[in-house]
C-alpha cells in the first residue's frame, strides 16, 4: 500500500469537519490518565464546537469538562474503519480547548453555533441542544495530521451514515 | 432517552472485543498532550494486543510507543456512530500499556497472539502482520463503562463492515 499522510489546509480541513458526523476525543486528567469519548461538533471559522448536550449522562459534572479545565491539551480524531483496508484514512487534530458557559460568549456567536449544530444533526428536532446551562467545548486546532492507505480526495469525502 | 452506563463483566468484554473490529487508543505524551490513533486488536484471555503492522506508516519509530515508554495509562474506546442516536453505544476501557518486542515475549504466546490475529483479520493475507522486528502492544484492562442510548444486548452485538 502507497500511503499519504498529510497536513491539511484551511479549506479542506473545514470541509472534512463540515460533512463527518463523529469525533473522537481524547483529554487527560490531572493524573495523566487519558479519556476517550464520541462527540459531535461544528467548525465555524476555523474552531470547532461540541455542545453538552441532550443525550443522556450520568451527571453534568462530566471527566471531558473537569479534564479540559486541568489540562487544555486535547486531540481529536476523525477517521473510519472500513473492512476493506486500502479504503482506511483518518484526521487527528491537536487543539487547545476551553469551556464555554452560557454567558461566555456573545449571544450572537452563542445563536450562530447553535443554528449551526441544528442545521448538521437534525437529530436536534427531538434532542435536547443543552442541558440546563448551555456549555460547550471550544477546540482551537494547532496541528492536522491526515493520513491514507491510498491517496484520496479529501474534498469530496462524504459521510456514511454510520461511522 | 433511557440510557444505560454499566460495567460490563469479563464474558460480555471478551464478547465485544471479538467480534469488535476497531478501536480508537489515547496516550499521552511527556508533556501531557493526547495522542489519538485507530487500532486493530486480539483480546485473550483479558489481554488486548495490537500490533504494529503493515499498514503504511511514516517510520517505526511511532508516537503510540514512545507514549507508552512513558505513561502507560491509557484509554481505549470501541464506539459506532450512527445517523440515528438511539442506536448510539460506547465502551471505553482504561488499561496499562506496555510494549512486547519479539523475545520479550514466550515464543507460544507470541504465535497464539499473530493466530488471533490472522484469524479475526483476513486481511493480513495480504498486509505484513508485523514490519520489521516484531512489536505488540499490550494493554491490561482496569476499567470499563459501558453506555448506551437505549438498553442493548451486548451479548448479541454484531459488528458493520465499517465503523
Amino acid at each position: 500500500m502507497a500511503s499519504v499522510e498529510v497536513q491539511l489546509d484551511p479549506g479542506l480541513l473545514a470541509h472534512i469537519l463540515d460533512v463527518w458526523p463523529v469525533a473522537r476525543l481524547a483529554t487527560v486528567d490531572a493524573g495523566g490518565q487519558p479519556h476517550l469519548v464520541p462527540i459531535v461538533f461544528v467548525a465555524i471559522d476555523g474552531v470547532i464546537y461540541s455542545p453538552i448536550d441532550g443525550k443522556p449522562k450520568r451527571s453534568g459534572n462530566l471527566q471531558r469538562l473537569r479534564n479540559v479545565a486541568h489540562n487544555g491539551a486535547v486531540c481529536l480524531l476523525l477517521d473510519c474503519y472500513d473492512d476493506d483496508w486500502r479504503a482506511l484514512w483518518w484526521l487527528r487534530i491537536d487543539a487547545a480547548a476551553d469551556v464555554l458557559l452560557g454567558a461566555d460568549s456573545p449571544a450572537p456567536m452563542a445563536e450562530r453555533i447553535a443554528a449551526a449544530l441544528r442545521a448538521k444533526y437534525p437529530q436536534y428536532d427531538s434532542v435536547d441542544l443543552f442541558v440546563d446551562r448551555p456549555t460547550l467545548l471550544r477546540f482551537r486546532p494547532e496541528r492536522n495530521t491526515a493520513w491514507s492507505a491510498q491517496p484520496i480526495d479529501w474534498d469530496t469525502l462524504v459521510a456514511p451514515r454510520k461511522s
